[in-house]
């Protein structure tokens, strides 16, 4: 058995590896283009400010490494031209000789990756832009670091490599800008997810240009202007583009294979690509959106070395029926903005929406780990779920802790779990560690009790769309303490003490409905309870309270 | 409806908010023997150390707010004497007063947790011998500690609650020994992991008796003395007690309500007592082990705040139909040892074993996050699993991320989920969170290759047993580099570095089984792989290489 790879990093690495520990016997041929394979793409923007301080940490293993322990022959700087899929040929030529050679396979594949989206703006061929992909990439990145010394980097594009780089950029000294032409950072996030990274990001320094466009660039003489569909103009001694990836699909394309609707490599759930003899996992295909049953691009390194490992398998399977099934992906992802962690599992509310699906979804602010015990973070939850429990998605911000509840509620959305099931989950629990009843339970409950009826809640949006339209159809509650009134409240809110409220019934109006409030919905809650048993009938409480209503709409 | 609860901490004043919740007309009558309702037991170790520094800050809630949010009639410092099922009334004592009143009730609920063992080994009357389980119990330890200045403390009891003790005598400066009748400390993990907090304590050094027993005590003008089973002395200065808890079931008892085997009060999936108008919850009660079917003791604040959130609605549920249930509990903890976190859920492999269930179980270390990013640490990951691949529980050791594999682990055990599920999951992952192949895939992926027999292991007791017994039956091959191999091996082991294996497999004998090992497993397993398809038809690979076998046996 012969088998060709093509792309040597997180899919085809990993595969290889796994190969050859299942089959002493074959031969394996594993081509990269670039002059490293298994290198840490992920660590790439750390290397910029020192966080990753050595370069050659982000070499996960050498060539000659990973030939001695897996007896690959590995060719890197060789670039895999055209495949003949009739003769199961790969056409590869060497970068450094310029030497072309014909390779027969009996079983190939793909692992490409995805190539950097760069739209031809105006100017972006400057000196100046760069882009993020890999190591050559990285050190043209560095050498200019090191020789222009520049001070103002402007990134365009607030997706998780860009701000990854941002924070980089920051962290190395420089004043950085970040450009996005979404009303948002972070795409996974719903709105008033990512503007809690805003604040954040804001708070360290970095300026944030949201919902405006590059129009184009231009070259002065010691720096870059950039300007922006809205007229405004930056000037940048550095530019990195990363407006995303799109997947690398030439070598597929070209030789017939068949692609997806969304311009990824079409495979099957064996990871099989339409001819037989070839396969194909990671960012370059298409897979299948495990909550919504969509076909789905999610370019992650956890999926494709999951990918890698099932697809190797089915590579050395006698036939389909021995194969192991690749069962879709829900684009769990996590990201470092300065001190937040923001991650997140399945679909957001948007999606959900897209999907014109029925929904609710639930905003919490909890402790990382029990409030006496010190060092307690703030995590704050969005849980999005169906009508009849389902959990279909899940974000997460905070100091401490985040990953561990997206990942728990990632565990919990793969075995098809309910919010009651949440709100059921046994934890680990010791003060530093988290609470008696776990962000993940708390999370749980309230969207059980939204579902059953015992707790009406209204969003953000919602209620500044009713504040700003018509604020007189509602009596707006804040059953805060007189002390956080003061300081800030919403427009037209009374203040009714959540432990007055008992005693002050006979001061609320019963011509309107009521909307309630606190800082982040438990007390509100409490107050909601109290008014629909006391002959209130239309009442409602703001998830994720004041705290999300301000960060949303500052 | 009337409503008394007895016990106003964990589960009581749970139960207790969430029953005014549903129910705002509803009398509700909270019984609390001690002077403060809703503290956290669970930081009570803490304040010893200064950790927590606030007194204050133990108190959850007070009465006074309590009372303000919720209109619930506490009575702290009331003791209940006797239940009069047939008359449905409860006495209860003023403990300030003396004064006994009889108060009637529709439904009750008994959540009064457990008492502490004090066994009536001579001595144990002494002055200097301290237990702790609630505020007044610390207040006498931080009198002592005010006033004598102990500069040596014996903590009797390696469980959860002494160990946080012994840290937080360690972190005040006292000189801190801990004494364990069993062979290691932390009775929910397996001896090998239990070990490695073994070392870590040791390293800080706290001093441990191990598999002796507290024969007597006896007090001296300046300091007490522990006479050990074995014959050893500790001299102490402040001594606690801290082997365990049983159900505090005196009330219930005394009222004729049916108790179980193993001594908790006996309730059913309602979470309702044998007198259907009365509920109990919290450790008073005995739960079903999830995993096991096993009637079995948790206590531990999560499970009694989750079946105080069910019972409430219970309680006011108008007939069995509309009741929810209680599905057991699996007994997922977590502990702080030092710098360390000890995390579990499930079944060890000594309850699994106990059970005569077949399994298999396998340890992986692996790191918190991406090696290349700073501050990765080790994580030890235990699964203990059946042949059917079904999860049956977890242990982690780590400076870091042990919680959050055993949160994930736990919401896979709750779902039901097999190895394979683990190694399927799509975690969050990046550089500074996790890695692209979480430890949770990894175990997963270790696990699966061990049940489809892909991977033999062996583990390190059954080693040590052969390398005792019959050392010349096998041929053990390190496959290490020279250099590790150097610093320490195991007896008879010869040295084959796995970048060389494939061609010194020569030197290699065909008579013995083979047993390879590395430092933690995974070049043990290459190997593995490398022999068994080069003809050597009996091949095993330490699990948990020479890492766990040399803690195992230190
Ligand atoms: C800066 C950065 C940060 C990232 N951070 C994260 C993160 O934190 N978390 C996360 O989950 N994911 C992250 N990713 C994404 C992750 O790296 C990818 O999802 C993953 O590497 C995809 O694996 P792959 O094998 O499909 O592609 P790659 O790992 O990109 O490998 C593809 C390789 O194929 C080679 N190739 C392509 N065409 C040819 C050809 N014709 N001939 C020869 N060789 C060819 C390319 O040179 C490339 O090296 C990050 C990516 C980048 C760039
Ligand atoms: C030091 C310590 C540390 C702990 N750490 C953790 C941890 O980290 N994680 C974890 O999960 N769990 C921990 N626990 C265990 C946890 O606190 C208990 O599982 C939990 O409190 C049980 O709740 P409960 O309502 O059953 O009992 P409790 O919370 O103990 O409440 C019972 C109350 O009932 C009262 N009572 C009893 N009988 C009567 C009566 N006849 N009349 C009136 N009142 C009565 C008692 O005074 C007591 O206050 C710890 C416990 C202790 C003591
Ligand atoms: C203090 C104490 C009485 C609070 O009990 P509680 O009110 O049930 O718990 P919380 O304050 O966490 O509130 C949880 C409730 O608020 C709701 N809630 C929480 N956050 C919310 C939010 N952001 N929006 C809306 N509702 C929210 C939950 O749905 C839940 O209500 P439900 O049970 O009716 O569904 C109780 O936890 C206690 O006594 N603790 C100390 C004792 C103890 O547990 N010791 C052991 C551990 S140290
Ligand atoms: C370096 C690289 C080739 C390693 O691939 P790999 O060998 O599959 O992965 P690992 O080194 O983690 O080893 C995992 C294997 O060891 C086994 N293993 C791990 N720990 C073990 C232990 N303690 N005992 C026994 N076996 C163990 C696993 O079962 C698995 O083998 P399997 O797939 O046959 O079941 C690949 O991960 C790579 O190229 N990485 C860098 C590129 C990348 O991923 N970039 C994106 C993220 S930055």
């Amino acid at each position: 058995m012969k088998i060709i790879i093509i792309g040597g990093v997180a899919g085809g690495a990993t595969a290889a590896a796994r190969l050859r520990r299942s089959d002493e016997q074959a031969e394996i041929v594993l081509i990269e283009r670039g002059p490293y394979i298994s290198f840490a793409n992920c660590g790439l923007p750390y290397h910029i400010s020192g966080a990753i301080a050595e370069r050659g940490k982000l070499l996960v293993t050498t060539e000659a490494g990973f030939t001695a322990r897996y007896a690959i022959d590995v060719r890197s700087r060789t670039e895999a031209l055209s495949i003949d899929r009739a003769h199961k040929t790969v056409t590869l030529r060497n970068l450094d000789s310029g030497e072309e050679t014909v390779e027969s396979y009996d079983r190939l594949l793909l692992s490409p990756g995805a190539e950097v989206l760069k739209p031809p703006i105006p100017g972006i061929g400057s000196p100046r832009i760069f882009t993020l992909r890999n190591i050559p990439d990285l050190d043209r990145i560095m050498a200019s670091l090191g020789e222009n010394k520049p001070r103002r980097a402007v990134v365009i594009g607030g997706g998780f490599i860009g701000l990854e780089v941002a924070e980089n950029f920051h962290d190395r000294g420089l004043f950085t800008t970040v450009v996005e032409g979404a009303s948002h950072i972070l795409p996974p996030f719903d709105d008033e997810m990512a503007a809690i990274a805003h604040a954040h990001m804001r708070e360290k320094q970095v300026e944030l240009y949201l919902g405006d466009k590059v129009d184009h660039f231009e070259d002065r003489a010691d720096h870059t202007i950039v300007f922006l569909a809205s007229g405004k103009r930056i000037q940048a001694d550095i530019i990195i583009l990363s407006i995303g990836v799109r997947p690398e699909v030439k070598l597929a394309r070209d030789a017939g294979l068949e692609l997806g609707a969304i311009g990824g490599i079409k495979v099957d759930e064996h990871l099989r690509t339409s001819d037989p003899a070839i396969f194909a996992v990671g960012d370059a295909i298409e897979v299948v959106n495990k909550v919504s049953g969509k076909t789905a691009l999610i370019p992650l390194a956890g999926p494709a070395n999951r990918q890698a490992r099932i697809v190797a398998d089915n590579m050395l399977a006698a036939d389909p029926s021995a194969c192991k099934k690749y069962r879709g992906a829900m684009g769990t992802a996590i990201l470092k903005v300065f001190d937040l962690a923001a991650a997140c599992t399945g679909l957001n509310e948007a999606a959900v929406q897209a999907l014109g699906i029925p929904y609710r979804a639930s905003i919490t602010h909890s402790g990382s780990h029990a409030s006496y015990y010190p060092g307690s973070q703030q995590i704050s939850l969005k849980l999005v779920y169906g009508l009849d429990g389902r959990v279909f998605g899940a974000q997460a911000i905070g100091i401490d802790g985040a990953d561990k509840r997206i990942d728990v509620i990632a565990t919990a959305i793969k075995a098809g779990m309910t919010v009651d099931d949440l709100a059921d989950l046994e934890l680990a629990y010791a003060p530093p560690f988290g609470s008696a009843k776990d962000p993940v339970n708390v999370a749980g409950y309230v969207a059980s009790n939204v579902l059953d009826g015992s707790h009406d809640i209204i969003g953000w949006s919602e209620l500044r769309d009713i504040l700003r339209d018509a604020p007189d159809t509602i009596e707006l509650i804040d059953v805060r303490t007189p002390e956080e009134y003061a300081i800030a409240s919403l427009p037209g809110a009374r203040n009714i003490e959540l432990n007055q409220l008992r005693k002050r019934l006979g001061e609320i109006g019963r011509g309107k409905p009521l909307v309630v409030f606190c800082q982040v919905g438990l007390r509100g809650y409490v107050a909601y309870r109290i008014l629909k048993q006391s002959g209130f009938d239309e009442v409602s409480n703001l998830t994720g309270g004041f705290k999300t209503y301000a960060w949303a709409t500052e």
